[in-house]
């Protein structure tokens, strides 16, 4: 392939939803037939719809617990239908096309099942592809292991194969079709005047994503922003609206302050009372609960100076709240500690900006505002880019509404 | 693997009426684990039933001739959900099982869709893999190109894939595990006192299984043939029937003068008269048929030495006559013939026996027989193991059934 052709390949990603049937299959032919009239495109699919689910159902039934590789060359076979039917679609259509497995293209792996991370991708057979053809059709979510096993890529997989195929072609963009307009300021369902944002930064959207946003992988973003690719969330049925950039802070001059409110109600926080002020204690309750697979997520330690005594306090996922109360209490007189308490009722809101570190004045206004409305801060967290404050589960929506409306976020 | 190992592999086919259902998969799981306790086995699998044809479905939804290369990648699909559910099942019931897809293994195949060959099959995976494994589940039907495009071997491609495999591991056998007993003498379904032959030459099955014996598939006969595989064909849910043991005639010293009787109602006779007697002329009208892809079966020419002028005649299948009298008639003022004339009402009802050529009397006995019981013979065609006669539809199944008694066929 002559090297013009390489340096205009656009690659487009559609997930499960955007490929569910027939139709919406012949559809997504349509976005296809537009988007190569400007040149050359890699398209990466999902599964067609609930595919996957099926399979796995399929499976429980010929195991308890099925092995991971023999899942994984299972689960394959979804994208390996959504790939072909697509590129028989897009012949239909009178377009050149091919369709590519993970092994086919290239697209190595650890050996790891079920959540594998790509290690390499070889791009010469799709670039050989694409000499002869319109349109190259890979499977999303997959890959290959060394010795030909194949793997996939756990959640958020076909986002990842995208920009992972981007960055090995040196796409000129990566556009992600999924079912909504690209990313929010807030989850337009809860925030009144929650709009779309033209712009984002790859850390704002990983720190939205993060708190549910869920519009685009983290993993496929953090991928985006190591290799710099461009990518665009937009949606599959208003093919005509351009969506959201996801862009390097380098493109963006002016970082507005705030770019987003998220709601968390899925945490639950766990306070343990009156350890003793000796070095390891918060290491070893920290490692008793890695012990046990439980996630932590916010964290503080307060020291009383009068009795030599700290109070930590975390959050964990509402599901592992039982099992980390009954873990804590285990090795509460090992710690010396008085109490474990918890608390189910909170919610996390959270502001999300790539200017939120430079303005120290956005804090003040939150806490003020929560403060003129009687809403109670149980815990606060600050990042670069980030300030969550914990609050309980009834005053979350308000709180949200509040913030969004203070900083005009409404559109 | 130790050497030991490798020389008491067994192979075992199970096509897709075997595997149509999580429960029958639960059953072929069990057949394997009583057949591992003598040894490791490497086990080919079709597609579970129907899902073949509900992938051609699908593709006829996206395209109304769906390129051949996708089709295969498509229909491969179908092995890999069976492979994987099988190989589920087998360590549910605690045996060491690994799956296989054709391109896993190393079965090439000439670059050719829907129909390809197989030009090499690597087994050192295999081989590497029954070191740690008790069974090795592979993909039937499928192969690969040397540059990874997925291919497909088209009708009885699994019976195929097994032998295959036996040759290329050196198996000490291949079953064939199928829905029926095994290879009868005549068909039991219109042939009174027709039995189960216990062994049966490799080109006595040849024979057969042109005639719509189809246990199994002529190219895995020819392979074994070939390659000197023991095959026994067998019934899946009756595990513990031995079937019919396809075999060299090396072991067959004493051959029967008669193993089977055939009827074929699917064919319809072609007569082209008064061609003039000239070179080149059957090839002619032979040449004219196959460019319409229009197969030709038995056919004859005789001479009429006063009028200097042949006929043609020869059997078509009767989906191919309309076509084959259309074709002709084009080319019958070229060819200086008189006319072409068909019959659509013929039966062919085959004798097969490894020892017919050597045994005069057979034929005679049988010309004897249809002349007592006013069977008109239209055609006759010999070769070194079959005896076909061409008579009225009407007189198939008697005609049949008065041989099978002849020859003492019945059990």
């Amino acid at each position: 392939m002559n090297k013009e052709k390489s340096e205009s390949i656009t690659v487009v990603k559609f997930g499960g939803s955007s490929v569910k049937s027939i139709g919406r299959i012949q559809h997504v032919g349509e976005i296809i037939q537009e988007r190569c009239k400007s040149g050359p495109v890699l398209v990466v699919v999902s599964a067609m719809g609930d595919t996957t689910d099926y399979l796995i159902k399929l499976a429980k039934q010929c195991s308890e617990s099925p092995d991971a590789r023999e899942m994984d060359q299972l689960l394959a076979v979804g994208e390996q239908i959504s790939i072909t039917l697509l590129t028989m679609t897009l012949h239909s259509m009178g377009i050149a096309a091919r369709s590519f497995t993970a092994a086919q293209v290239g697209i190595f792996t650890e050996t790891v099942h079920n959540k594998a991370r790509i290690v390499d991708v070889r791009a010469d057979n799709l670039l050989k592809a694409l000499a002869d053809n319109d349109v190259i059709v890979v499977a999303g979510f997959q890959g290959v292991t060394e010795n030909g096993d194949v793997t996939t890529l756990g959640r958020g997989g076909s986002d990842t194969t995208a920009v992972a195929l981007a960055a090995a072609i040196k796409a000129i963009s990566c556009d992600i079709y999924t079912d909504v307009d690209g990313i929010f300021t807030a989850d337009p369902n809860i925030i009144q005047g929650a709009h779309l944002l033209n712009q984002i930064s790859h850390e704002e959207v990983l720190e939205m994503a993060r708190l549910g946003a869920q519009v685009i992988h983290p993993r496929a973003v953090e991928l985006a922003r190591q290799y710099e690719v461009p990518v665009r969330v937009r949606n599959t049925f208003k093919p005509d609206n351009v969506g959201t950039l996801i862009t390097g802070g380098e493109h963006m001059e002016i970082y507005r302050a705030v770019s987003g409110v998220a709601i968390d109600k899925d945490q639950a926080s766990v306070a343990i009372i009156n350890v003793p002020d000796k070095p390891g204690i918060a290491g070893t309750i920290m490692q008793a609960l890695a012990d046990q697979n439980i996630v932590i997520d916010m964290i503080m330690q307060a020291f009383h100076p009068t009795m030599g005594k700290n109070s930590i306090t975390f959050t964990v996922h509402q599901d592992d709240l039982a099992q980390t109360i009954a873990g804590l209490n285990k090795i509460k007189s090992e710690l010396g500690a008085s109490e474990v308490l918890s608390d189910p009722d909170i919610a996390k809101v959270s502001l999300i900006g790539a200017g939120l570190a430079g303005q120290p004045g956005v804090a003040a206004k939150v806490f003020s505002i929560f403060g003129q409305n009687n809403i109670n801060i149980k815990m606060i967290a600050t990042s670069e880019m980030k300030l969550t404050c914990v609050i309980s589960q009834t005053d979350a929506k308000r709180a949200a509404q509040l913030i969004h409306d203070a900083f005009e976020l409404k559109g």
